[in-house]
């Protein structure tokens, strides 16, 4: 693959520990992106002086100074009207005006995706946008979305939501023939949501090289058993909030239990090369990045909370969407899927 | 608390593991609760020759023989038609004609339901009954319910839910004033389906002493932000099979982990007690035993794959749900609701 020069715009007022991590995580982020610039949009005052004491960075960024800031507490159709000068519009116009090839931002999910659906629109086929994760199983990592950007979804969303999963799959995971499965639950005779059923018809018959497994269940997700996991956004921010707590309390439990005597901290001194490679390997820093997929353009929402080692990730899921083209794929896949007879499964 | 003698009735023929882990299973849940007899439904060729192996179930155990089984594969509809003679349905109609305070079965649920519910009706007031499960948190257990026996519920079920967990909590987890929130996504332009409002707009008017902390997401499952999460059957199963799942794969990432190098096994052996606890906090088959509430009788289905200790745990819910007086504390507390003005919350 040849290493095109691309530039991402970043809101780099966001989030809770913003502008600095926004610098910070640039500095990690650099030596495995040397062919990447950076446009930072926010407040100069801030930003010049934690650049200066980074030349590395520095040199690699152009600020474009706004004062203004969406709050995380703003709505978003507020945000929308009134933040027309914020950092995360003028970020999202960057790549709107074809300045950069993708925008990042720690800020108000709300907004971001307000802003970015009426900015960038979406792409042709799509009817909504979805936020989209990796997620990691025993298997590897696999994809969800929605993850809540829709709390109502039709067949027809979760079949566009299923072609953008396989899309990412196979092209930026890498998986040759991705499966996937519908979030629902097992019981028998109750067989979930009726655009479930409509759905997973549809994923049969699709004229797509689509490897549909069928339904999968809550626990089927970190088994790993399809690699594309398509929800509805209430489900799925219901399922990934659940599992990431679940995680910590787990954390917690063995923290606690290998602090709990000289015995086992020993035991965790010992084992401390192994432990710190299993909190590496469910380090939710490692997971952050959030796509929204189906959008004219690259947009990852950074968790709002996130340090310089979880942004960094974000860059990195930005950078992967925009050299795999993950777009024209998508654009592709759903021109495919428009040639459809008898009937369209796509809304014109 | 004055111990009553009770008897329970029990599906010996449901599960994996049945009929060797039901007899097991009273083996080891028997030290505990000595007033306890047990009315054993299957096939008296398979289940004498277990119970004459050990003496001292065999003694507080009498069988009633029946060849027929529900299997795990068959429709709740047609479980309910033609299972009229299965260990399931006869051991259901014992708490029915009262020969047994409460039923437990490892069997087939949709079938369990369907049967309980057409054998023992719902309690007055309850439109359909819920499965509910307590579940570790950081602070204590908590209860959420429903976890799969309406994959749609308008807003008087979740309120009845509501009123049937915080009864739990308070009589069986001792909880003096138990919390309770409704399950939710936290974006605020995307509240979540309306049912959720008008459940949450009616526990803020209600008239029990009932502490509604209003929606809380999923990460607030494991945090204990509240004693009681109120949810829909789909959701629920969702959510509670989502964290099993990420607790499997910690735990497995967790052994892969300490048993990497020569000096992380050592530092496992000597953290064995410390990890060994910290095992057991976890430990699924501790939390075996899902509630069916809002039945006119105690209905208890341990999971299908239970061993021994998890159906003694199954054992112990339902001899908890009937010593603590469950449902009358529920009936109190729904002709409370009952007497509300302007209007009744509980259909009639």
């Amino acid at each position: 693959m040849i290493t095109r020069n691309l530039t991402l715009s970043l809101d780099a007022m966001g989030g809770d520990n913003a502008p600095g991590m926004v610098v910070d995580g640039i500095g990690l982020a650099l030596a495995r992106m040397p062919h990447v610039n950076f446009l930072l949009y926010g407040d100069e005052k801030q930003l010049i002086p934690l650049l200066d004491k980074v030349p590395a960075v520095r040199s690699i960024c152009q600020v474009r100074h706004t004062e203004d800031v969406v709050s995380n507490d703003e709505k978003a159709g507020a945000a929308l009207r009134s933040g027309r000068n914020s950092s995360m519009r003028l970020a999202i116009n960057a790549v709107h005006e074809g300045e950069a090839a993708g925008i990042v931002s720690a800020g108000n999910t709300g907004a971001l995706m307000a802003m970015a659906k009426f900015v960038l629109k979406t792409l042709p086929g799509i009817d909504r946008p979805a936020i989209a994760k990796n997620f990691p199983t025993m298997q590897g990592d696999c994809i969800i979305l929605d993850l809540g950007a829709n709390v109502q979804c039709d067949a027809d969303n979760l079949v566009q939501f299923a072609v953008m999963g396989e899309a990412y799959a196979r092209k930026v995971l890498g998986i040759e023939q991705p499966s996937i499965g519908i979030l629902n639950i097992g019981s028998e005779d109750v067989k979930g949501h009726e655009q479930l059923q409509q759905a997973a018809a549809m994923l049969q018959e699709i004229n797509l090289p689509i490897r549909f497994h069928g339904f999968v269940e809550g626990d089927d997700i970190t088994k790993g058993t399809v690699d594309v996991v398509v929800t509805d956004g209430f489900t799925g921010n219901i399922a990934l909030k659940t599992a990431e707590g679940t995680a910590r309390m787990f954390s917690n439990f063995l923290k606690e239990a290998m602090m709990n005597s000289l015995l086992s901290r020993t035991g965790a001194l010992l084992a401390k090369k192994s432990l710190s490679k299993f909190k590496g390997r469910i380090d939710p820093r490692r997971y952050n990045g959030a796509m929204f997929l189906g959008l004219n353009g690259i947009c990852i929402k950074s968790h709002g909370g996130a340090d310089a080692f979880g942004f960094a990730n974000a860059l990195d899921v930005a950078v992967d969407l925009i050299t795999d083209d993950l777009n024209d794929v998508i654009k592709e896949d759903l021109s495919h899927l428009d040639e459809m007879h008898p009937e369209s499964l796509i809304k014109p």
